[in-house]
């Protein structure tokens, strides 16, 4: 029999018993334990050796060939294919990590072959409500021209009617007239930077922050100052130092469950925020875009709702952390005195939505869809976060630190200056292992090493995978066992 | 019997008998020979006066009561309702002509009751392929939950595969590579813009133009001089001299069916036109989202065909006037050199368009859906093209000029000043008509008054009434007969 050493499977796990087999497998090639053209045993050895049914074994097999790692030729036997094509590899990865470069990056990589990618802040594909939303497309769009006509730059009624009920969740009280539909929460940030900013104006961002919003900032000639966040969010004394050091526009803040970090705003810091913003006559942009998964206790209520008036906040939020990404379906909710300006813009911008899609989704909440969608998904994301800082805990150095996220897809690892290998990035991505260095999320580099991990994607096999092989890159002197990634051809962006 | 003058119903009309017996009656509110009030026949009655069945009579009425014309009261008998609430449409119609206020106007009295609209240019809803796309949602869609991912900024790579079908039906050579998907073309003239220009610079534009793209001038600083336009498209040496004065980032075009003229460039202008953006090294971005719609003989292939290297034109077209304006999907091909940059706006902007609804595109052009359509819909809009040049003819005082379209949805009125009553706009709306005033298309007045009249929408019936009315409107002393009109939420675009 060829030489293959599996771990006993574990029958009392929730993963298929083939699943586990692929999975151990599979890391072994990673790994390089199995080296291309590595003999594997017959299907019938396999099931022998772990006590399978030859179904079962037979099926592990098979999810590895689909997947590109193995090969079986009849007569010949199971063989090891992934080849050490370590230069396509390196050919396709940048070699700085700017924002922009590690967004293509990732994106270039996203559909390889068996790459456990952390690097992506998003919901699970597996776990989206798919069929059931496709259901609301037939009946009542089918046969309304009016959503295949130009839609409103405001975007459709009735979703703005549903869109009321998700704000109120989060304590927001608005009106279906004070709801803007946007593609995204990006194109909300693009609005509000367009509208409220000159070319070579100062805003503040925390640091680290949404990539996304570095990107636009950039993308409008905006010059971006980072304010550190700790633990409990953003430090208001360094916050109110870079205000009048810098009579920024606006600031962006992600007071719930922020990306990259997880951490949420302290509830003592936010009617202090709200004064400064006040004392300074200064914007605040609230990206509340995770506010509404969250693993542990109810989360504070969104920001906007120390501010009644509504004339301080900008608040911005989307159906794609919770629902779909795809839908492109974003909402804000503006200062009245701005509503015009933005909604100008935004017509200037791509004149509207697609209504068939806002309708689609307005049905969808309207059946009340929404609330148990989260209630199915909540518990696995937080099984995935629970076992990813259970992994952590056991695997990671003893120089790294890292957060402990309530809610969102994010958890933030720091390691200090000189204890991480130089090509961190790139060297996992050769174990087949994606996240997103850090130094896409800082607007200035702090002399430490930054990872943002995402665990919204992972079944906590993988994740557990994934971290005991970055664990071990971590070690001093760990070996480079290079694995075959197979390109994809689409560019995603990184969220 | 109660007074009502109708015209004998004419049976050789492909319009059915109790539709023209609607529309006669629902004209004669409009202009004010029935008002509030007025009783009509009894079904009976009505029915005997024309010679026709009891139940065309009765569907006839059916008719005008959905659409708030008329009330019938079991006992009291039929009568019109419609008020003469000209100060609502006052409040509604603000009191300039700015391309901004005007798309403001009409957007909020698009869905007015009864209104015949000429002012969007925009195929018929009715005509619309909704019903056989709806179902290219189905089987492919509702199980790839690629779809309902991030989309990559480019776009959906099955839709850019088929676009460069019908980039080929225009000429236009390209690779899927070579495609950018975009969220309408106006998206795209956004995109143009912010990448080429900064803040202040001039551009020049065609002198009437697209009135979005002035609003998208204008939303992004830029300065736009106009370049007059007769029958044989731009005049070229007044481009020239406008070259040579303002040395502006680019020439924004519409070579075939433009809007709102529906002129085409003449073929011996077309050779000129590429030398002078070579020789004063100038961007020409091309708008060709009319041109698949022609009406007569085969148009001109895309200006883009002169230019093989593709250094010098920027191509722009969408699916919204050839098949649904909703779906919200343009595309354009750009100078290899500004892919990068465009594509980085792009991201930032909204980071992609859905992936759904783009998949959906993708299949109905795959499965050779697209061209059938076209062929069905050109002779109906080449039908109500005819109509409107009929009736033009017929009812147009003496003093007006207009053109004479060969494709597109868009002619072009132009009255001397002094001929037209200063308020034509409001009423003509006050008596049920839309057109987007000319002002809206100019980057500065001529001292004429023009109208624009778009055909696409209204059967040929509902043209001949329109035009009629309008007829009536610019004879000496019309009189103001207002007609009651009732108000949608929605605000539309104007295009």
């Amino acid at each position: 029999m060829p030489a293959i050493h599996l771990e006993t499977i574990d029958r009392t796990l929730k993963t298929p018993l083939y699943l586990q087999i692929a999975e151990q497998i599979r890391m072994q090639i990673s790994d390089g334990r199995l080296p291309v053209g590595t003999q594997l045993p017959t299907v019938r050895e396999l099931a022998a050796l772990l006590g399978v049914t030859r179904l079962t074994a037979q099926s592990g097999y098979r999810e590895l060939q689909s997947g590109g790692w193995i090969e079986s030729t009849v007569g010949r036997g199971t063989f090891v294919i992934a080849t050490t094509d370590t230069d396509a590899v390196r050919a396709m990865v940048g070699h700085d990590h700017s924002p922009d470069q590690v967004m293509r990056d990732i994106s270039r990589l996203a559909r390889l072959t068996g790459l456990r990618s952390m690097a992506y802040a998003e919901p699970d594909a597996a776990l989206w409500p798919g069929a059931d939303f496709m259901r609301f497309f037939q009946h009542p769009a089918a046969n309304d021209s009016a959503l295949m006509q130009y839609g409103s730059a405001q975007g459709d009624e009735m979703l703005r009617v549903e869109l009321v009920t998700l704000l109120a969740a989060r304590g927001v009280a608005a009106t279906p007239d004070d709801v803007i539909v946007t593609s995204g929460v990006m194109q909300g940030l693009s609005l509000v930077t367009a509208t409220l900013t000159h070319p070579g104006e100062t805003v503040l961002v925390e640091q680290p922050t949404y990539l996304g919003m570095l990107h636009v900032l950039s993308s409008y000639g905006a010059h971006a100052v980072g304010v550190p966040v700790d633990d409990g969010g953003v430090q208001l004394d360094a916050l109110e130092a870079a205000i009048r050091q810098h009579h920024p526009r606006f600031f962006y803040t992600m007071p719930a469950f922020q990306n990259p970090t997880g951490v949420c705003l302290a509830p003592e810091r936010r009617a202090r925020l709200l004064a400064l913003a006040e004392q300074y006559d200064l914007y605040l942009i609230e990206d509340d875009i995770y506010g509404a998964l969250a693993y542990d206790s109810k989360p504070e209520p969104a920001l906007r709702t120390l501010d009644p008036d509504g004339a301080r906040i900008i608040y911005l939020s989307s159906l794609s952390k919770v629902l779909i990404p795809g839908l492109r379906i974003g909402y804000m909710v503006v200062p009245p005195h701005l509503r015009e300006a933005i909604l100008y813009r935004r017509q200037a911008m791509d004149l509207s939505g697609p209504p068939l899609l806002q309708r689609a989704a307005a049905h969808f909440l309207h059946r009340g869809r929404f609330k148990p969608h989260i209630e199915r998904v909540t518990p696995k994301y937080r099984e995935r976060r629970d076992e990813l800082l259970r992994v952590m805990a056991q695997r990671m150095p003893a120089f790294a630190r890292w957060t402990k996220p309530h809610g969102g897809f994010s958890l933030w690892v720091t390691l200090p200056a000189g204890c991480a290998p130089l090509d961190l990035h790139h060297r996992a991505l050769m174990h087949g292992i994606a996240f997103t260095p850090g130094e896409a999320f800082m607007v200035e580099p702090d002399g430490q090493t930054h990872l943002r991990l995402c665990f919204g994607g992972l079944q906590p096999e993988l994740i557990r995978e994934a971290i005991t092989i970055l664990g071990r890159l971590l070690e001093p002197g760990a070996a480079r066992s290079p694995v075959r990634l197979r390109a994809g051809v689409d560019e995603r962006p990184v969220v």
